[in-house]
């Protein structure tokens, strides 16, 4: 079974006989259904009886509710009511618009609207570039989704996205203190896409795309682009590479060894595996293998070829191996999966060289259970929250764009991205670097300050930056 | 010399020698220059000096900056700097994304995003309309402009247009709790304008469509309207005309007059006198008289016709009058002008009937001089808020939107803006009715949410709302 998880707990409502013993009754029969309490909080007492709302971490929707079905049956336990607290966050919507600036006096609104409004609006009109610094194009950022490839769930089109486009809204301005906005088109033609972003862009300090499916996520990533003078970012492929390298630099570490000399096996050569690909030569890894569901990509290779797979077989695999997975595996330093669950197995990692480091990423469920490598591999990465190592885009993208606004960057450099990887790299200190830390936790204070200084001072060293980031 | 007003205010930095009457003598002099003194605040005290800041209303940017280079050359006086509140109102936009929900813990995370936020997902692809329940699109709208006609500024771009749309935004939220979001279009075409929007639509609940040039606006409008479910509304069509007819409602109380026995005569047949054209035309007003700068509209009539006009000119005008606007002002009850500075002379209000009734909204500078029509016209009314009775679209629009969203209105009906028309004039009460105060004041405690109500209860007579507003 699945663990127990927050994204499926339910919260039910109970009213409990005032009997010592009740309510831990009650909390070990949650406990015998494989619940997993996370909060009990007293609503209102009596002297008869407690009104008790209980949060139950669960691992399916089936799951909770068998739960909620079997668990309040004990006698004097009564079920008042129950939620699904995920959907309870999401009533409403997850985001609002903030002023900030109050606006209580006809004063204050005769510069913030008419007539005052109207010198700011003639300063932008006179001089374009002012918009960066008296409107909200200096701080915001648009979210833009075709709804094509979400998370685990593929191509649910641009409503059903908004959820999750939301959701990164709030990670950028925790971590990053990034506005962005959650731009969900109703469209997936690639031309249609590049126009629309191209005609709303006026507001926005910065693309982040997000969701797109390969191969078009390319395509539209680098014409967008070559048309805006902001930043244009896919998240998926860049995102997950900065933070793939940041974590590869760490593992590298731990067991002696340097990116030149390495062989590192990518599996999956989607929007990710190629960004992969590309940020691991940048930073000079020696041998890169791709490989895909048809096995290494190589020079010559025939089926299941495309363009960008083409383009990148004459830059990788200097030794043009061929053949399956398993086979590239062979003495391979790193694992890099970005491709589907349960295409690992325990004797592919034992032919791996000394102190192999396995990053198997497929979300949600990785191409081996990080259970089953315990004593094989050295270093263990997944995408998954619930294990050590999560290899989390949000470690990157807030501080990213944060440092990229900072200094009014026109784009994001290959040089940008490196330098936050080794940012998020040396997050971690010496100290606390080990097996089970090899990425900060996300909430490792300033973390997203670190990041965006360093892509700061690499926008400025790339000459992208139009101003020098304030100190303060 | 125009006044002085909150829009032009700069604020100097002063140090004031320590001896009684200096400040006085600054602030006097300020005043002999024509600055009026909005603040005074004490930074810092010593013995011998103190620092203060004042906050100076001036006329225009040449006033401000004459006032900063004269006031303080009082001895013992020392300006240390100044800056214009204007502008640093803007530093940085005036808006910013907030979260609804805090992401403290990880178990936070995991509802608000993966792997929770997978499971609203898939809710929405399930069923599209639970979009409105659990996202933003429940609360958000877009206020959509291509920059081609802002304020009294003209064509100044998306860019230049943004300050404009961010103020827009902070009204919306304010006075109706409606999230908006600015998207200024980098596109002046009719059919990309219509495409791009339909493209963003999937975040929004409404579509505001802001300072967009006549006639493309009609067409954009109506177009939309038939390609979206969510209401798309022109506020400076129909918001002017709202707002002009609640004013209307009170200004026939009190010269008892009524609504089918009025003469009104239009003058300007944009975007907004179309408007004004057609709800005095549902709210039974028997003669209009529509003007331009040719003169009458009229059946038959040759020059300066197009589509609009010549539709219009069926329906109105019900004695085919011909001539100019001094012709149709003879007998005429009300004069609504939304045209140009200097088109309305005393001698013309004083062929009108009894108890002439003037709107003069042409903005910033209105169709005649308020101060002119003293003792002539019996009610006045302006765009301006340094005068009574401003017709203010902010009266109508956080409200309409706001009662729109709560049941979920498919459009934005006919009987939805009458019923915003008479919230409005019902907020005025019966013992502050009076010839200057036909509306009510835009900070009159619980106008949004009554013009709400009232917009809801006709959106359900229309058979437009989806679901009942929650009664809380």
């Amino acid at each position: 079974m699945e663990h127990a998880s927050a994204g499926y707990s339910v919260t039910i409502r109970v009213r409990i006989k005032n009997i010592p013993g009740k309510l831990s009754r009650l909390l070990r029969r949650v406990g015998a259904l494989g619940g997993s309490i996370a909060e009990v909080v007293l609503l209102h007492s009596e002297f008869h009886f407690n009104i008790r709302e209980i949060t139950i971490n669960c691992s399916s929707v089936e799951h909770a509710e068998q739960i909620i079905r079997h668990a309040p049956t004990v006698e004097g336990i009564e079920l008042i009511s129950w939620r699904d607290d995920t959907f309870e966050l999401h009533r409403g919507g997850k985001l609002e618009i903030a002023s900030r600036t109050v606006l209580r006096t006809h004063d204050q609104l005769s510069r913030a609207y008419t007539p005052g409004v109207a010198r700011v609006c003639a300063a932008i009109a006179s001089a374009a570039d002012k918009a960066h610094e008296y409107t909200i194009k200096g701080n915001f950022i648009a979210i833009v989704t075709d709804g094509s490839a979400v998370l685990g769930m593929g191509n649910i089109g641009p409503a059903a996205a908004l959820p999750v486009m939301e959701g990164k809204a709030i990670l950028f301005k925790q971590f990053g203190g990034v506005d962005a906005f959650p731009v969900c088109l109703a469209t997936q033609q690639t031309e249609e896409i590049i126009q629309t972003v191209q005609r709303i862009s006026p507001v926005f300090g910065g693309i982040n795309l997000e969701d797109v499916a390969a191969p078009r996520c390319f395509e539209i990533e680098e014409r967008l682009q070559d048309a805006l003078d902001v930043p244009v970012f896919h998240d998926d492929q860049h995102g997950t590479a900065v933070v793939v390298l940041a974590g590869l630099l760490n593992a590298v570490k731990l067991v002696g060894k340097e990116l030149p000399q390495l062989k590192v096996v990518i599996n999956g050569f989607g929007a990710a595996g190629v960004a992969c690909a590309r940020i691991l030569l940048s930073s000079g890894v020696g041998n890169i293998v791709p490989c895909d569901s048809h096995g290494i990509i190589h020079r010559g290779r025939k089926e299941g070829m495309n363009l960008i797979k083409q383009n990148m077989a004459e830059k990788v695999n200097p030794n043009n191996e061929q053949g399956s997975l398993t086979q590239a595996l062979r003495q391979a330093d790193v694992f890099i999966g970005v491709s589907a669950p349960g295409v690992l197995t325990p004797d592919m990692v034992r032919e791996m060289s000394e102190d192999p480091i396995v990053f198997a990423l497929a979300n949600p469920v990785p191409e081996i259970d990080p259970e089953e490598l315990q004593g094989i591999a050295r270093v263990i990465a997944t995408g998954r929250s619930d294990y050590e190592n999560q290899i989390n885009n949000v470690l990157c993208f807030p501080g990213l764009f944060r440092g990229a606004l900072d200094c009014r960057a026109r784009k994001i450099t290959e040089g940008m991205k490196l330098a936050a990887a080794r940012a998020i790299a040396q997050a971690v200190s010496v100290e606390d670097l080990g097996q089970g830390r090899i990425v900060p936790d996300i909430y490792k204070e300033g973390l997203g300050a670190l990041v965006a200084r360093s892509v700061s001072a690499a926008a400025a060293a790339d000459g992208v930056a139009r101003v020098s980031p304030s100190l303060d």
